[in-house]
């Protein structure tokens, strides 16, 4: 399917006039307002997670307008919402685009949300003023991607690659003790009622979504171009020791899990720094056994967050570093345990597909930079399935997860712009 | 008064022929069991909270006898219990030995009890074999010292030296909610019923307690004659960066936290061991904000607590370690807070009254240590306000506050005799 895909696309064909732009200005900022307004939380966030009634509305206002907008709509069995627009061509195979609908707990107004924007406007767009395409165009707005709900994450996305299936679900409980598979039949799905949600018709996946880092607006740049979804390997470490008096045993004499774990931890993010501008390692969480402060730690159990787009790098980083834990652990008389509880490999966006947004955006002179993903996106999981691209926008100061998360309209509107070209060379 | 107290005392008189001890060993094993019964833990510790029921039968056991050996027994108006051999002299005044009755939730047989246990056994035996003293000698059983049911530490010893009065409980409450005031007055005392506990006829005090540290075990001696008690000081240092994305966030623009703090408390490691032998520092509590495997710590902070002889080298450790410690957390773009909560001085023990043990354990050829207590005691609080002894047996592996806490019968012993000699020196 790739090959047939790029088959005729070379120089860019699509040039937009000012005036059919004007109004995609005043659009975003409406559509941005309107999505946030299901699931609006009390401290000015979004909060729309899987299943919930909030996500529901959420789904069946995105329903509302596809239909608006003249296109097909439909969900599969896990709830992903579809709207298309069918292309001329007998039997066409389908341009996907669009992002996820839930959020975490609080969370901003931007992220998955200016996604699925994105896709509505840019296929609204298209249809408007260039009619039908060859190939169909769909836009998804996917069931979930945080894992904020239950610990599941990339379910719609995983569940149209055949990465996910419903027996991964079979056992998982949110905080309150909901059972995933009854949340997902009380919001209507996961009963056969809709079409499963495995798909063999996409030629490829194109996502639009906030950085969520500051890179590109510290760079002054208003397009990220991404390479690669970066690899990322968490591990809990744990080092034991021995509890004892804080006054009555001597320095030399101690098993001390907090002097030895600190020793750890500095050891590893000097090594980060050393390895490569773009690695990144990141202590997040951190118990102490018996927490006291007056008793020398028994247990020290910290995370480790290691990012890189190099798969070797990080298997050589945690190869060096985990030997000199060792020595150090055993240095100060405590044993180690390391525990990798996820291993995410690098994965590579379509350089092909990237070649477009580089070439349309070269051409209209708007500043842009090619760059890694330190965050995991639903690109990541179609990146491995079929063509992808990922492409960012700034994120105000970088953050995200947060009501305070912001993108200037200027901003949005530049990648809705992109993603319309992408679209057209793809499709028309 | 001090001076007096040592007029006549030169070689050591009391030689006590094996015989009169031979009962000694058994005594003080029935002795340690009798008292662990009052308060005995499901896992087979002891929990003898202040004024709560097993303490209240605790006090009334050990009161009941005091009687049987024919002491003449009194509280005072905080519940702590007094057991006197009065002495010939007219207007006598009082030597004082004794320990705490109170324990930490699931403590051990020996802490505390240990030192009220071996007054008992040295007071019957001395007024047994050699009849009346010189001086008043009194057994104290001291209500509290532990501060694990209210957060008040010393509250028997303070009393009795002045150090603490009413007004510094008024607001005091246990975990459970119940007021200081009304604990105490439900078991009977704060109600003026009993005489004031400050006194103003004490010679001296003389504490025989566990080492609860491992010194003496590892080097084999039999005896520790303490010469100081440590001074404290205790801080919580906060250290203030910025919560980020663990994936999206280069290095080189973190404000972490957590690498932040962990870099200084390598640094307070390092210069403690550096400072001298018998200094220590303890990190044993840390809180990590927000506490979550992909997001960079916002907000770290953890406990110092450091002990030494000299109030002078914890003065300029501080000031050296403070300094290095801004340079660091400014190094990493954080802020950093530091809150002294607790700053005890050192106290020194009565070199005089601690040469009376030396003669006699020379003498005897027992194998004995001088060195500072790394612990509180009750000690500290009569070391401000009379001339004050604190004596140490073996703790085995230097465990305490637990079920596990051990010391063997021989060393119980020979702290009991060395008690019946010293005060058979200082009273007779």
């Amino acid at each position: 399917m790739t090959e047939k895909l790029f088959v005729g696309i070379g120089e860019i064909r699509l040039v937009i006039g000012e005036e059919k732009l004007s109004d995609l200005f005043k659009q975003v900022e409406e559509k941005v307002e309107w999505l946030a307004s299901f699931g609006k939380s009390e401290k000015n966030g979004v909060t729309r997670q899987l299943y919930s009634k909030e996500w529901q509305s959420a789904q069946k206002a995105v329903e509302k307008q596809m239909e608006e907008i003249g296109l097909h709509t439909y969900y599969d069995d896990v709830g992903n919402l579809f709207g298309r627009l069918m292309g001329r061509q007998e039997k066409s195979s389908t341009i996907l685009t669009g992002s996820h609908i839930d959020t975490v707990i609080d969370g901003g107004k931007y992220d998955g949300a200016y996604g699925v924007i994105a896709g509505l406007i840019a296929i609204e767009h298209l249809y408007k003023h260039y009619g039908l395409p060859q190939k169909n165009i769909e836009v998804v707005s996917l069931c979930e991607e945080e894992g904020s709900r239950f610990p599941m994450t990339y379910w719609g996305s995983g569940s149209i690659t055949g990465i996910k299936s419903f027996e991964d679900i079979q056992d998982l409980k949110d905080a309150a003790g909901i059972p995933f598979v009854e949340a997902m039949q009380q919001a209507g799905f996961g009963q056969g009622k809709y079409s499963p949600p495995r798909r063999n018709d996409l030629d490829c996946f194109i996502e639009l979504h906030i950085e969520q880092g500051e890179v590109l607006e510290r760079e002054e740049k208003s397009i990220g171009i991404v390479s690669h979804i970066v690899g990322q390997r968490r591990y809990n470490i744990t080092v034991i020791g021995e509890s004892n008096h804080a006054g009555t045993t001597p320095m030399r004499w101690r098993k001390d899990a907090m002097y030895a774990a600190t020793g750890l931890i500095q050891v590893l993010m000097e090594r980060a720094k050393e390895t490569s501008p773009d690695f990144v390692a990141t202590v997040g969480q951190m118990y102490v056994e018996p927490n006291i402060s007056n008793v020398i730690p028994r247990k020290v159990t910290f995370s480790v967050d290691i990012r890189h787009s190099d798969e070797n790098v990080l298997f050589g980083f945690c190869d060096d570093v985990f030997k000199e834990f060792e020595r150090i652990a055993s240095r100060h008389d405590t044993h180690l345990n390391i525990h990798n509880w996820m291993n995410e490999k690098p994965v590579k966006m379509c350089e092909k597909l990237n070649k477009i947004s580089e070439s349309i955006l070269e051409r209209e002179q708007v500043p842009f930079k090619k760059m890694t993903s330190g965050a995991g996106h639903d690109s990541q999981v179609f990146g491995q399935f079929c063509p992808t691209s990922l492409l960012f926008v700034p994120s105000h100061k970088g953050i995200s997860h947060s009501p305070y998360e912001f993108t200037k309209t200027q901003d949005l509107k530049q990648g809705i712009e992109l993603l319309i070209k992408v679209l057209y060379e793809l499709a028309y």
